[in-house]
């Protein structure tokens, strides 16, 4: 199989930007009084190639898998709600499904590593393992499948933009996986596990002493190589998170902008964009999660996220929700009038 | 006329409420993982009297109005604006346009003051005077021209309710308004003027210290009475501000949701919520702008915006956008499974 990371990522349209900023520049409002909008029309621009770029149709790509680690006790939840929440987001009662239908989004649920065996009409069936193993005693993946889980999330998300589905949310489910996440950030962020590690699902504060033990100790053991973010994502990561891995470069690649959920998402973000420096252009980073770690993987990324609403479910919830913003910013920039058309008096006219 | 303070404002439905939050504990997710969109929820229930709130009707109440501090070269753009951006906003033109097309917000635009003659078939024209007085040299207002605004925020506010409206968003157009808002701001949280001017459309330096001074000749030549908030309003506010505390009176009253845009719509809710403290819990701050003193007037309220995106353009742009997330909170809140629904394992049965 072919090296995931070796893709090649365009850079964005600088002059599709350069037009988009000089129509911002002619809108009947103040220059810059849109704020963050505005930044990011000029963005799309950027990645669509379009002045006026238009979205036609979303996804959200829900990765779920089991976490070996959870035998130590480092959740709130048992495993057992993995499979359990994926036959919800088929059955369409979980958060995700209801911001999707607000933001009109389509909800793809993949089964890449539940323990479990589960079967439905609308689950894509791609279980590489069933869960990881705990990287308390070994890696969590051998090499083999962290490439094979990449290889699936590219070929879910390539699949959907063959479709034209022309903007991807990530979201994730898997019980343990804020463990491996942070484990994934102190190493990759070379910060310690304390200041990336938060209560997940709801632990309190003897179990949150605990979750970090196990991810030093994990650590300590699989030594993972810093400046490898493979081999770290092997050691460490989860299934589900080096699906996301697929998806963010398959959508960079094809110049897709990508929005990445909470601390999860955010894990995976930072893998792909070491992988791809490029990659990082083609993010919006939907919300900052409550989840400790993740402000310093946007300080990593240098994104600024576009809602702050003290969230911490994950499933893409935040990053749905954040495209109705994006639709928002391009709806302006498309449809308002300029200060010729409105015959509004602009500030260099008095 | 009625002294537009002696309204009852009846406190939130505190049954609802429990019965909401017992109901967010029940849906499938950690308790509190959604963060803010379940207090949303919860605060929606207190208000409507309903355990699972619906908004069908949504509107943003638009104030234009001029101020004849103007003339002391306040503003980086002319009194012109004014006129030509309320015909932009009936044309559909502006930011606000196209924010509420994206929301589902109907624009109701009302000429409360506006300097020149403006005619248009779907313009409320409601003018009490053709601009404030120069607040440098005497008052903006007199008493009877606040009490006729505030009567028309209410009765416009109130003919949209009785009409099925059951949210309103403020908003306001008025060069020079940053300037009276910071004016009333510093008198009514008893700050020093420096600290809650700033750039409104878009001034330089030099032209920020002399807005400053203009605003202190304007306190100290006019000395408001920082406990009566309508006498503050008549000496250095503006008609348009006026207007909208009688928008936000009007909707308390009747148990409507008002949801604020910023500095200016923040300043009328400061006078409204001075005025009538109860009023405070119909509130969502919609987001926080850019424009200084802004942030002072969401503490004085404790009130959390929604949003956080740069925005300082008013109008009612941030809170109309704002209405699509408490639409969000709304779906999730009526529309998620329960873990017995769902059939999920919740944190107790482990």
């Amino acid at each position: 199989m072919a090296q995931p990371f070796a893709i090649s990522v365009p850079p964005l349209d600088q002059k599709a930007m350069e037009q988009a900023r000089l129509r911002q520049q002619q809108l009947t409002k103040p220059a810059g009084s849109m704020g963050r909008l505005e930044e990011i029309a000029i963005q799309m621009a950027g990645i669509t190639h379009e002045v006026l770029p238009v979205i036609q149709r979303k996804a959200v790509i829900v990765m779920a898998a089991d976490h070996g680690v959870t035998a130590e006790g480092v959740s709130a939840y048992p495993s057992a709600v993995t499979p359990q929440m994926v036959l919800n987001f088929l059955s369409g009662g979980a958060a995700i499904n209801a911001l999707a239908r607000h933001a009109g989004a389509e909800v793809v649920v993949v089964d890449i590593g539940v323990a479990e065996e589960l079967r439905h009409a609308d689950l894509l069936s791609r279980k590489v393992a069933p869960g990881t193993a705990n990287m308390v005693k070994g890696p969590a993946m051998t090499q083999e499948q962290v490439q094979e889980s990449i290889a699936i999330g590219r070929e879910v998300a390539t699949s959907l933009i063959q479709r034209g589905v022309d903007l991807i949310a990530t979201g994730d489910m898997g019980i343990g996986n804020t463990t491996a996440s942070s484990a994934i950030t102190a190493c990759l962020a070379q910060v310690p596990v304390a200041l990336v590690t938060g209560r997940g699902t709801g632990i309190d504060d003897a179990q949150l002493t605990h979750k970090i033990a196990i991810i030093e100790q994990a650590l300590a053991y699989n030594k993972p190589d810093a400046t490898d973010p493979l081999d770290v994502l092997a050691k460490v990561g989860g299934l589900e998170i080096a699906g996301l891995v697929g998806v963010i470069l398959a959508s960079a690649e094809r110049s897709i902008p990508v929005v990445i959920d909470g601390f999860i998402s955010g894990a995976a973000a930072l893998v792909a964009v070491q992988l791809v420096p490029m990659v990082r252009d083609y993010l919006f980073a939907g919300h900052v999660s409550v989840e400790r770690g993740h402000h310093i993987i946007l300080e990593q990324l240098k994104l600024t996220a576009i809602l702050n609403l003290g969230l911490r479910l994950g499933e893409g919830t935040g990053a749905v929700l954040a495209t109705t913003i994006i639709d928002a910013a391009l709806r302006l920039h498309r449809e308002m009038a300029t200060f010729t058309e409105a015959g509004v008096s602009d500030k260099e006219d008095i």
